[in-house]
Protein backbone atom coordinates (compact mmCIF):
# COMPACT_ATOMS: atom_id res chain seq x y z
CA UNK A 1 0.00 0.00 0.00
CA UNK A 2 1.90 2.98 -1.22
CA UNK A 3 1.05 6.40 0.54
CA UNK A 4 1.77 8.04 -2.26
CA UNK A 5 -1.48 7.36 -4.15
CA UNK A 6 -1.69 8.26 -7.56
CA UNK A 7 -4.81 10.48 -7.04
CA UNK A 8 -2.92 12.65 -4.31
CA UNK A 9 0.02 13.16 -6.53
CA UNK A 10 -1.62 14.27 -9.26
CA UNK A 11 -3.62 17.00 -7.22
CA UNK A 12 -0.63 18.16 -5.53
CA UNK A 13 2.51 16.92 -5.03
CA UNK A 14 3.39 17.69 -1.44
CA UNK A 15 0.05 15.96 -0.05
CA UNK A 16 2.11 12.81 0.27
CA UNK A 17 4.21 14.06 2.87
CA UNK A 18 1.40 13.50 5.75
CA UNK A 19 2.16 9.89 5.14
CA UNK A 20 5.78 9.16 3.89
CA UNK A 21 7.08 12.69 3.77
CA UNK A 22 9.79 13.49 1.40
CA UNK A 23 12.42 15.76 2.93
CA UNK A 24 15.07 18.21 1.10
CA UNK A 25 17.06 15.32 -0.16
CA UNK A 26 13.26 13.33 -1.11
CA UNK A 27 14.13 10.53 1.64
CA UNK A 28 11.52 9.52 4.03
CA UNK A 29 12.56 9.89 7.82
CA UNK A 30 14.03 6.86 9.61
CA UNK A 31 12.66 6.60 13.52
CA UNK A 32 12.36 4.44 16.77
CA UNK A 33 15.18 4.66 19.33
CA UNK A 34 17.53 1.95 17.67
CA UNK A 35 17.07 2.85 14.02
CA UNK A 36 17.92 6.49 14.73
CA UNK A 37 20.80 6.22 17.27
CA UNK A 38 22.24 4.00 15.11
CA UNK A 39 22.34 5.65 12.06
CA UNK A 40 23.57 8.70 14.28
CA UNK A 41 26.51 6.68 14.87
CA UNK A 42 27.00 5.76 10.85
CA UNK A 43 29.72 8.11 9.47
CA UNK A 44 28.62 7.36 6.41
CA UNK A 45 25.51 9.18 6.65
CA UNK A 46 24.83 12.46 6.32
CA UNK A 47 22.51 13.80 9.29
CA UNK A 48 20.58 17.04 8.24
CA UNK A 49 18.25 16.74 11.35
CA UNK A 50 17.33 14.84 14.40
CA UNK A 51 13.57 15.28 15.59
CA UNK A 52 12.36 14.53 19.26
CA UNK A 53 8.48 14.67 20.36
CA UNK A 54 8.30 17.51 22.88
CA UNK A 55 8.96 15.47 26.73
CA UNK A 56 10.71 12.66 25.66
CA UNK A 57 14.40 11.68 26.57
CA UNK A 58 17.07 11.91 24.18
CA UNK A 59 18.54 8.38 24.36
CA UNK A 60 22.28 8.17 25.73
CA UNK A 61 25.23 8.82 23.14
CA UNK A 62 22.70 11.19 21.20
CA UNK A 63 25.32 14.90 21.19
CA UNK A 64 23.36 16.37 18.28
CA UNK A 65 20.51 19.54 19.03
CA UNK A 66 17.54 18.32 18.33
CA UNK A 67 14.46 19.89 17.03
CA UNK A 68 11.77 19.26 19.52
CA UNK A 69 8.45 18.69 18.19
CA UNK A 70 4.96 17.99 19.53
CA UNK A 71 4.09 14.14 19.10
CA UNK A 72 1.17 15.23 16.50
CA UNK A 73 3.52 16.51 14.53
CA UNK A 74 5.69 13.75 14.25
CA UNK A 75 3.03 11.52 13.62
CA UNK A 76 2.10 13.80 10.88
CA UNK A 77 5.72 13.89 9.06
CA UNK A 78 6.11 9.95 9.03
CA UNK A 79 3.69 7.21 7.43
CA UNK A 80 0.44 6.34 9.42
CA UNK A 81 0.61 4.02 12.32
CA UNK A 82 4.50 4.37 12.49
CA UNK A 83 5.88 3.28 15.99
CA UNK A 84 8.51 6.33 16.13
CA UNK A 85 8.62 6.35 19.83
CA UNK A 86 8.99 10.04 19.72
CA UNK A 87 12.22 10.27 17.60
CA UNK A 88 12.91 10.35 13.89
CA UNK A 89 16.13 11.29 11.96
CA UNK A 90 16.10 13.13 8.37
CA UNK A 91 19.55 11.90 6.68
CA UNK A 92 21.40 10.41 3.53
CA UNK A 93 20.71 7.20 2.75
CA UNK A 94 23.38 4.42 3.42
CA UNK A 95 25.90 4.37 0.98
CA UNK A 96 25.06 1.97 -2.40
CA UNK A 97 26.87 -1.37 -3.03
CA UNK A 98 27.04 -3.86 -5.25
CA UNK A 99 27.75 -7.86 -4.92
CA UNK A 100 31.07 -6.97 -6.18
CA UNK A 101 31.21 -5.07 -3.19
CA UNK A 102 30.90 -7.30 -0.52
CA UNK A 103 32.79 -10.50 -1.90
CA UNK A 104 36.14 -7.67 -2.14
CA UNK A 105 35.35 -6.69 1.66
CA UNK A 106 35.51 -10.28 2.62
CA UNK A 107 37.60 -11.83 -0.04
CA UNK A 108 40.10 -13.41 2.66
CA UNK A 109 37.61 -14.35 5.39
CA UNK A 110 37.62 -18.40 5.44
CA UNK A 111 33.98 -17.64 7.12
CA UNK A 112 31.62 -15.87 5.38
CA UNK A 113 27.93 -15.68 4.82
CA UNK A 114 25.55 -13.90 2.49
CA UNK A 115 22.18 -14.03 2.86
CA UNK A 116 20.23 -13.59 -0.73
CA UNK A 117 16.40 -13.05 -0.97
CA UNK A 118 14.63 -13.48 -3.65
CA UNK A 119 11.28 -11.55 -3.69
CA UNK A 120 10.87 -11.15 -0.58
CA UNK A 121 8.57 -7.83 -0.29
CA UNK A 122 7.59 -7.84 3.36
CA UNK A 123 9.89 -4.78 4.63
CA UNK A 124 8.98 -6.68 8.31
CA UNK A 125 10.15 -9.31 7.32
CA UNK A 126 13.21 -8.03 5.56
CA UNK A 127 13.81 -5.78 8.45
CA UNK A 128 13.77 -8.68 10.78
CA UNK A 129 15.98 -10.73 8.59
CA UNK A 130 18.42 -7.69 8.42
CA UNK A 131 18.54 -7.20 12.03
CA UNK A 132 19.10 -11.23 12.53
CA UNK A 133 22.08 -10.89 9.86
CA UNK A 134 23.83 -7.82 12.03
CA UNK A 135 23.16 -9.82 15.20
CA UNK A 136 24.91 -13.32 13.57
CA UNK A 137 28.08 -11.18 11.54
CA UNK A 138 26.72 -11.89 8.23
CA UNK A 139 28.47 -10.24 5.51
CA UNK A 140 25.53 -8.51 3.41
CA UNK A 141 21.82 -9.46 2.13
CA UNK A 142 21.10 -9.30 -1.90
CA UNK A 143 17.91 -8.47 -3.11
CA UNK A 144 16.42 -8.14 -6.29
CA UNK A 145 16.18 -4.19 -7.91
CA UNK A 146 12.83 -5.28 -8.56
CA UNK A 147 10.08 -6.01 -5.59
CA UNK A 148 12.29 -5.14 -2.87
CA UNK A 149 11.45 -2.94 0.02
CA UNK A 150 14.14 0.14 0.27
CA UNK A 151 15.77 0.43 3.92
CA UNK A 152 13.64 3.14 5.20
CA UNK A 153 10.78 3.63 7.15
CA UNK A 154 9.42 0.72 8.67
CA UNK A 155 12.06 -1.89 7.39
CA UNK A 156 14.81 0.41 8.90
CA UNK A 157 12.82 0.56 12.08
CA UNK A 158 12.12 -3.45 12.25
CA UNK A 159 16.42 -3.75 11.10
CA UNK A 160 16.47 -1.85 14.85
CA UNK A 161 19.83 -0.13 13.24
CA UNK A 162 21.25 -3.54 11.41
CA UNK A 163 20.93 -1.31 8.08
CA UNK A 164 23.71 0.67 9.29
CA UNK A 165 25.64 -2.45 10.17
CA UNK A 166 24.94 -5.10 7.16
CA UNK A 167 25.45 -3.70 3.49
CA UNK A 168 22.35 -4.60 1.21
CA UNK A 169 23.34 -5.21 -2.39
CA UNK A 170 20.26 -4.41 -4.92
CA UNK A 171 20.90 -6.75 -7.83
CA UNK A 172 19.02 -7.05 -11.46
CA UNK A 173 19.94 -10.37 -12.40
CA UNK A 174 19.68 -12.90 -9.11
CA UNK A 175 21.08 -15.66 -11.04
CA UNK A 176 23.69 -13.97 -12.52
CA UNK A 177 24.80 -12.01 -8.82
CA UNK A 178 25.14 -16.43 -7.87
CA UNK A 179 27.53 -17.18 -10.08
CA UNK A 180 29.54 -13.81 -9.51
CA UNK A 181 29.22 -15.33 -5.72
CA UNK A 182 30.48 -18.65 -7.07
CA UNK A 183 33.12 -17.15 -8.83
CA UNK A 184 33.86 -15.24 -5.30
CA UNK A 185 34.45 -18.29 -3.37
CA UNK A 186 30.64 -18.74 -2.29
CA UNK A 187 29.17 -21.94 -2.06
CA UNK A 188 25.35 -21.51 -2.89
CA UNK A 189 22.67 -22.92 -0.65
CA UNK A 190 18.67 -22.62 -1.90
CA UNK A 191 16.81 -22.84 1.53
CA UNK A 192 13.42 -24.99 -0.05
CA UNK A 193 11.18 -27.63 1.85
CA UNK A 194 11.94 -29.93 -0.99
CA UNK A 195 16.09 -30.01 0.03
CA UNK A 196 17.82 -33.36 0.66
CA UNK A 197 20.03 -32.23 3.06
CA UNK A 198 19.03 -30.63 6.65
CA UNK A 199 20.50 -27.30 7.25
CA UNK A 200 21.78 -28.98 10.82
CA UNK A 201 23.71 -30.89 9.03
CA UNK A 202 26.04 -28.52 7.68
CA UNK A 203 29.24 -28.13 8.86
CA UNK A 204 29.31 -24.19 10.45
CA UNK A 205 31.69 -21.72 8.55
CA UNK A 206 33.09 -21.55 5.29
CA UNK A 207 31.78 -19.21 2.81
CA UNK A 208 28.08 -19.60 1.92
CA UNK A 209 25.06 -18.08 0.04
CA UNK A 210 21.64 -18.64 1.10
CA UNK A 211 19.20 -17.80 -0.74
CA UNK A 212 15.75 -17.74 0.59
CA UNK A 213 12.29 -17.15 -1.55
CA UNK A 214 9.21 -15.80 -0.84
CA UNK A 215 6.53 -17.14 1.40
CA UNK A 216 4.42 -19.12 -0.50
CA UNK A 217 5.70 -19.15 -4.26
CA UNK A 218 9.09 -19.65 -2.48
CA UNK A 219 12.10 -18.91 -4.91
CA UNK A 220 11.70 -19.21 -8.66
CA UNK A 221 12.85 -21.81 -10.72
CA UNK A 222 16.02 -20.32 -12.17
CA UNK A 223 16.99 -19.00 -9.17
CA UNK A 224 16.74 -22.29 -7.89
CA UNK A 225 18.67 -23.91 -10.31
CA UNK A 226 22.07 -22.26 -10.03
CA UNK A 227 21.98 -22.35 -6.37
CA UNK A 228 24.84 -25.79 -5.59
CA UNK A 229 22.83 -27.30 -3.64
CA UNK A 230 19.25 -26.71 -2.09
CA UNK A 231 18.97 -27.61 1.80
CA UNK A 232 15.99 -27.88 4.11
CA UNK A 233 15.05 -27.29 7.86
CA UNK A 234 14.61 -29.96 9.78
CA UNK A 235 10.75 -28.87 10.53
CA UNK A 236 7.92 -31.97 10.45
CA UNK A 237 4.38 -31.88 8.42
CA UNK A 238 1.87 -30.88 8.44
CA UNK A 239 3.35 -27.25 9.05
CA UNK A 240 6.73 -27.32 7.34
CA UNK A 241 7.76 -24.06 6.56
CA UNK A 242 8.34 -21.07 8.70
CA UNK A 243 8.21 -17.48 8.24
CA UNK A 244 10.88 -16.53 5.90
CA UNK A 245 12.44 -14.16 8.56
CA UNK A 246 12.37 -17.37 11.09
CA UNK A 247 13.75 -19.19 8.54
CA UNK A 248 16.19 -17.05 7.86
CA UNK A 249 17.27 -16.36 11.28
CA UNK A 250 17.82 -20.59 11.83
CA UNK A 251 20.12 -20.71 8.74
CA UNK A 252 22.23 -18.24 10.04
CA UNK A 253 22.10 -19.42 13.30
CA UNK A 254 22.97 -23.04 11.82
CA UNK A 255 26.26 -21.65 9.62
CA UNK A 256 27.54 -18.91 11.85
CA UNK A 257 26.88 -20.16 15.47
CA UNK B 1 -6.48 0.59 15.78
CA UNK B 2 -9.23 -1.61 17.11
CA UNK B 3 -11.94 -1.82 14.34
CA UNK B 4 -14.98 -1.75 16.74
CA UNK B 5 -14.63 1.94 17.47
CA UNK B 6 -16.43 3.48 20.55
CA UNK B 7 -19.22 5.04 18.20
CA UNK B 8 -20.40 2.06 16.51
CA UNK B 9 -20.24 0.02 20.07
CA UNK B 10 -22.57 2.77 21.39
CA UNK B 11 -24.89 3.12 18.67
CA UNK B 12 -25.53 -0.33 18.08
CA UNK B 13 -23.19 -3.73 19.42
CA UNK B 14 -23.77 -5.31 16.08
CA UNK B 15 -22.17 -2.88 13.98
CA UNK B 16 -18.69 -3.63 14.97
CA UNK B 17 -19.26 -6.76 12.52
CA UNK B 18 -18.00 -4.83 8.92
CA UNK B 19 -14.21 -4.41 10.70
CA UNK B 20 -14.26 -7.71 13.08
CA UNK B 21 -17.41 -9.51 12.27
CA UNK B 22 -19.04 -10.98 15.56
CA UNK B 23 -20.58 -14.36 14.39
CA UNK B 24 -23.05 -16.31 15.94
CA UNK B 25 -20.71 -17.21 18.91
CA UNK B 26 -19.39 -14.07 18.75
CA UNK B 27 -15.86 -14.73 17.49
CA UNK B 28 -13.88 -13.35 14.89
CA UNK B 29 -13.82 -15.45 11.19
CA UNK B 30 -10.17 -17.22 10.82
CA UNK B 31 -8.88 -15.99 6.98
CA UNK B 32 -6.32 -16.93 5.06
CA UNK B 33 -5.61 -20.57 2.94
CA UNK B 34 -3.38 -22.00 5.35
CA UNK B 35 -5.50 -20.90 8.43
CA UNK B 36 -8.47 -21.69 7.18
CA UNK B 37 -7.45 -25.56 5.37
CA UNK B 38 -5.99 -26.75 8.80
CA UNK B 39 -8.86 -25.34 10.43
CA UNK B 40 -10.78 -27.11 8.46
CA UNK B 41 -9.28 -30.50 9.98
CA UNK B 42 -9.32 -29.79 13.23
CA UNK B 43 -12.14 -32.13 14.70
CA UNK B 44 -12.35 -30.05 17.72
CA UNK B 45 -13.66 -27.38 15.98
CA UNK B 46 -17.20 -26.93 14.99
CA UNK B 47 -17.39 -25.23 11.43
CA UNK B 48 -20.27 -23.04 11.11
CA UNK B 49 -19.85 -21.79 7.41
CA UNK B 50 -16.87 -21.38 4.96
CA UNK B 51 -16.69 -18.56 2.67
CA UNK B 52 -14.79 -17.96 -0.21
CA UNK B 53 -14.48 -14.84 -2.85
CA UNK B 54 -16.09 -15.82 -5.97
CA UNK B 55 -13.70 -16.84 -8.80
CA UNK B 56 -11.02 -18.21 -5.74
CA UNK B 57 -10.77 -22.05 -6.28
CA UNK B 58 -11.91 -24.09 -3.14
CA UNK B 59 -8.41 -25.38 -1.98
CA UNK B 60 -7.69 -28.95 -2.63
CA UNK B 61 -9.28 -30.88 0.28
CA UNK B 62 -12.17 -29.35 1.16
CA UNK B 63 -15.23 -30.86 0.92
CA UNK B 64 -17.61 -28.51 3.16
CA UNK B 65 -19.47 -26.26 0.68
CA UNK B 66 -18.53 -22.63 0.88
CA UNK B 67 -20.82 -19.57 0.47
CA UNK B 68 -19.95 -17.82 -2.43
CA UNK B 69 -19.26 -13.90 -1.53
CA UNK B 70 -17.83 -11.03 -3.56
CA UNK B 71 -14.10 -9.51 -2.28
CA UNK B 72 -15.85 -6.48 -1.19
CA UNK B 73 -18.12 -8.35 0.73
CA UNK B 74 -15.45 -10.33 2.71
CA UNK B 75 -13.14 -7.29 3.16
CA UNK B 76 -16.07 -5.41 5.25
CA UNK B 77 -16.56 -8.93 6.93
CA UNK B 78 -13.16 -9.05 8.21
CA UNK B 79 -10.24 -6.44 10.51
CA UNK B 80 -9.28 -3.17 7.70
CA UNK B 81 -6.38 -5.04 5.55
CA UNK B 82 -6.63 -8.57 6.25
CA UNK B 83 -5.20 -10.68 3.65
CA UNK B 84 -7.62 -13.08 3.64
CA UNK B 85 -6.89 -14.69 -0.01
CA UNK B 86 -10.28 -15.14 -1.09
CA UNK B 87 -11.16 -17.72 1.85
CA UNK B 88 -12.45 -17.02 5.59
CA UNK B 89 -14.27 -19.40 8.20
CA UNK B 90 -16.87 -19.04 11.08
CA UNK B 91 -16.11 -22.01 13.03
CA UNK B 92 -16.00 -22.28 16.92
CA UNK B 93 -12.67 -21.75 19.32
CA UNK B 94 -9.83 -24.40 19.67
CA UNK B 95 -10.49 -25.82 23.03
CA UNK B 96 -8.88 -24.31 26.13
CA UNK B 97 -6.11 -25.52 27.74
CA UNK B 98 -3.94 -24.94 30.74
CA UNK B 99 -0.39 -26.16 31.52
CA UNK B 100 -1.85 -29.18 33.45
CA UNK B 101 -2.90 -30.67 30.43
CA UNK B 102 -0.26 -29.78 28.40
CA UNK B 103 1.92 -31.52 30.91
CA UNK B 104 -0.17 -34.40 31.55
CA UNK B 105 -0.51 -35.04 27.62
CA UNK B 106 3.65 -35.28 28.01
CA UNK B 107 4.83 -36.53 31.24
CA UNK B 108 6.01 -39.28 29.68
CA UNK B 109 8.60 -37.81 26.56
CA UNK B 110 11.66 -37.66 27.38
CA UNK B 111 11.79 -34.69 25.08
CA UNK B 112 9.42 -32.15 25.22
CA UNK B 113 10.13 -28.77 24.79
CA UNK B 114 7.58 -26.05 25.76
CA UNK B 115 7.53 -21.86 25.25
CA UNK B 116 6.39 -19.61 27.41
CA UNK B 117 5.78 -15.31 26.35
CA UNK B 118 5.75 -13.01 28.72
CA UNK B 119 3.88 -9.83 27.81
CA UNK B 120 4.74 -10.46 23.66
CA UNK B 121 1.87 -8.96 22.38
CA UNK B 122 2.06 -8.57 18.25
CA UNK B 123 -0.16 -10.68 16.92
CA UNK B 124 2.17 -11.01 14.11
CA UNK B 125 5.09 -12.24 16.21
CA UNK B 126 3.14 -14.74 18.09
CA UNK B 127 1.38 -16.20 15.28
CA UNK B 128 4.89 -17.08 13.77
CA UNK B 129 6.03 -18.27 17.05
CA UNK B 130 3.05 -20.58 17.39
CA UNK B 131 3.79 -21.74 13.59
CA UNK B 132 7.46 -22.29 14.50
CA UNK B 133 6.29 -24.42 17.21
CA UNK B 134 4.69 -26.49 15.35
CA UNK B 135 7.18 -26.78 12.92
CA UNK B 136 9.49 -28.04 15.27
CA UNK B 137 7.37 -30.32 17.67
CA UNK B 138 7.08 -27.80 20.56
CA UNK B 139 4.63 -28.66 22.96
CA UNK B 140 2.81 -25.68 23.59
CA UNK B 141 3.19 -21.78 23.94
CA UNK B 142 2.10 -20.61 27.15
CA UNK B 143 1.04 -16.55 27.63
CA UNK B 144 -0.09 -14.75 30.37
CA UNK B 145 -3.91 -13.87 30.62
CA UNK B 146 -3.55 -10.41 30.36
CA UNK B 147 -1.81 -8.92 27.95
CA UNK B 148 -1.54 -11.75 25.26
CA UNK B 149 -3.25 -11.69 21.98
CA UNK B 150 -6.23 -13.90 21.21
CA UNK B 151 -5.72 -17.03 18.85
CA UNK B 152 -7.93 -15.42 16.16
CA UNK B 153 -7.23 -13.24 12.75
CA UNK B 154 -3.74 -12.13 12.13
CA UNK B 155 -2.59 -14.18 14.67
CA UNK B 156 -4.39 -17.46 13.47
CA UNK B 157 -3.18 -16.18 9.79
CA UNK B 158 0.40 -15.49 10.39
CA UNK B 159 0.51 -18.76 12.25
CA UNK B 160 -0.65 -20.68 8.99
CA UNK B 161 -2.17 -23.27 10.48
CA UNK B 162 0.00 -23.60 13.44
CA UNK B 163 -3.06 -22.76 16.37
CA UNK B 164 -4.59 -26.61 15.28
CA UNK B 165 -1.64 -28.36 16.14
CA UNK B 166 0.20 -26.45 19.04
CA UNK B 167 -2.09 -26.26 22.67
CA UNK B 168 -1.93 -22.19 23.59
CA UNK B 169 -2.56 -21.95 27.60
CA UNK B 170 -3.30 -18.70 28.86
CA UNK B 171 -2.18 -18.58 32.16
CA UNK B 172 -2.78 -15.86 35.40
CA UNK B 173 0.60 -16.18 37.20
CA UNK B 174 3.64 -17.32 34.83
CA UNK B 175 5.81 -17.22 38.08
CA UNK B 176 3.45 -19.47 39.57
CA UNK B 177 3.23 -21.40 36.03
CA UNK B 178 6.95 -21.72 35.89
CA UNK B 179 6.94 -23.65 39.04
CA UNK B 180 4.17 -26.68 38.22
CA UNK B 181 6.04 -27.09 34.99
CA UNK B 182 9.17 -27.84 37.20
CA UNK B 183 7.08 -29.93 39.24
CA UNK B 184 6.31 -31.72 35.74
CA UNK B 185 10.27 -32.22 35.22
CA UNK B 186 10.82 -29.37 32.90
CA UNK B 187 13.89 -27.05 33.30
CA UNK B 188 13.29 -23.23 32.67
CA UNK B 189 15.42 -21.43 30.77
CA UNK B 190 15.04 -17.88 30.53
CA UNK B 191 16.61 -16.62 27.07
CA UNK B 192 18.20 -12.68 28.16
CA UNK B 193 21.07 -11.16 26.54
CA UNK B 194 22.34 -11.36 29.99
CA UNK B 195 22.53 -14.97 30.30
CA UNK B 196 25.50 -16.41 30.61
CA UNK B 197 25.14 -19.85 28.68
CA UNK B 198 24.78 -19.50 24.69
CA UNK B 199 22.07 -21.21 23.74
CA UNK B 200 23.89 -23.39 21.40
CA UNK B 201 25.79 -25.26 24.82
CA UNK B 202 22.72 -26.87 25.85
CA UNK B 203 22.52 -30.50 24.60
CA UNK B 204 19.40 -31.02 22.61
CA UNK B 205 16.83 -32.96 23.75
CA UNK B 206 15.31 -33.15 27.16
CA UNK B 207 12.42 -31.28 29.05
CA UNK B 208 12.51 -28.05 28.28
CA UNK B 209 10.46 -24.64 28.85
CA UNK B 210 12.03 -21.18 26.89
CA UNK B 211 10.55 -18.06 28.16
CA UNK B 212 10.94 -15.22 25.96
CA UNK B 213 10.08 -11.62 27.13
CA UNK B 214 8.79 -9.26 25.50
CA UNK B 215 11.08 -6.94 22.99
CA UNK B 216 12.43 -3.71 24.80
CA UNK B 217 11.81 -4.61 28.15
CA UNK B 218 12.16 -7.91 28.39
CA UNK B 219 11.01 -10.60 30.87
CA UNK B 220 9.64 -9.58 34.02
CA UNK B 221 11.88 -9.44 36.57
CA UNK B 222 10.13 -12.01 39.05
CA UNK B 223 9.26 -14.49 36.08
CA UNK B 224 12.90 -14.42 35.14
CA UNK B 225 14.19 -15.28 38.75
CA UNK B 226 12.08 -18.02 38.47
CA UNK B 227 13.64 -19.70 35.80
CA UNK B 228 16.21 -22.15 36.70
CA UNK B 229 18.83 -20.59 34.08
CA UNK B 230 19.55 -17.79 32.01
CA UNK B 231 20.78 -18.47 28.59
CA UNK B 232 21.54 -15.82 25.60
CA UNK B 233 22.10 -16.24 21.82
CA UNK B 234 25.40 -16.11 20.39
CA UNK B 235 24.90 -12.39 18.84
CA UNK B 236 27.71 -10.20 18.64
CA UNK B 237 27.29 -6.40 19.54
CA UNK B 238 25.87 -3.59 18.62
CA UNK B 239 22.98 -5.60 17.24
CA UNK B 240 22.67 -8.06 20.13
CA UNK B 241 19.14 -8.95 20.00
CA UNK B 242 16.50 -10.67 17.44
CA UNK B 243 13.15 -10.10 16.45
CA UNK B 244 11.40 -12.28 19.49
CA UNK B 245 10.04 -14.22 16.96
CA UNK B 246 13.31 -14.73 15.74
CA UNK B 247 14.42 -15.70 18.39
CA UNK B 248 11.96 -18.06 19.44
CA UNK B 249 12.49 -20.36 16.20
CA UNK B 250 16.28 -20.21 17.08
CA UNK B 251 15.77 -21.27 20.44
CA UNK B 252 13.53 -23.97 19.25
CA UNK B 253 16.11 -24.80 16.53
CA UNK B 254 18.40 -25.33 19.00
CA UNK B 255 16.85 -27.69 21.17
CA UNK B 256 14.76 -29.47 19.14
CA UNK B 257 16.87 -30.17 15.86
Amino acid sequence: MNPNNKKNKKQNPHKNKAKAPAQAGGRPLLYGIHAVTEALNNPDRTIQQLYVCDGVKVPDGITIAPTIVSKKDLDKMLPTGAVHQGIALDCSNVPEVGVEDIIIAHRAAKNSVILMLDQVTDPHNVGAIIRSCAAFGAHGVIMRKKHAPELTGVLAKTACGGVEHVPVAYETNLSRTIETLKEGGYFVYGLAESGEQSIGDLKPGGRSVIVLGAEGSGMRRLVMEHCDALVRLPTKPPIGSLNVSNAAAVALYALLA
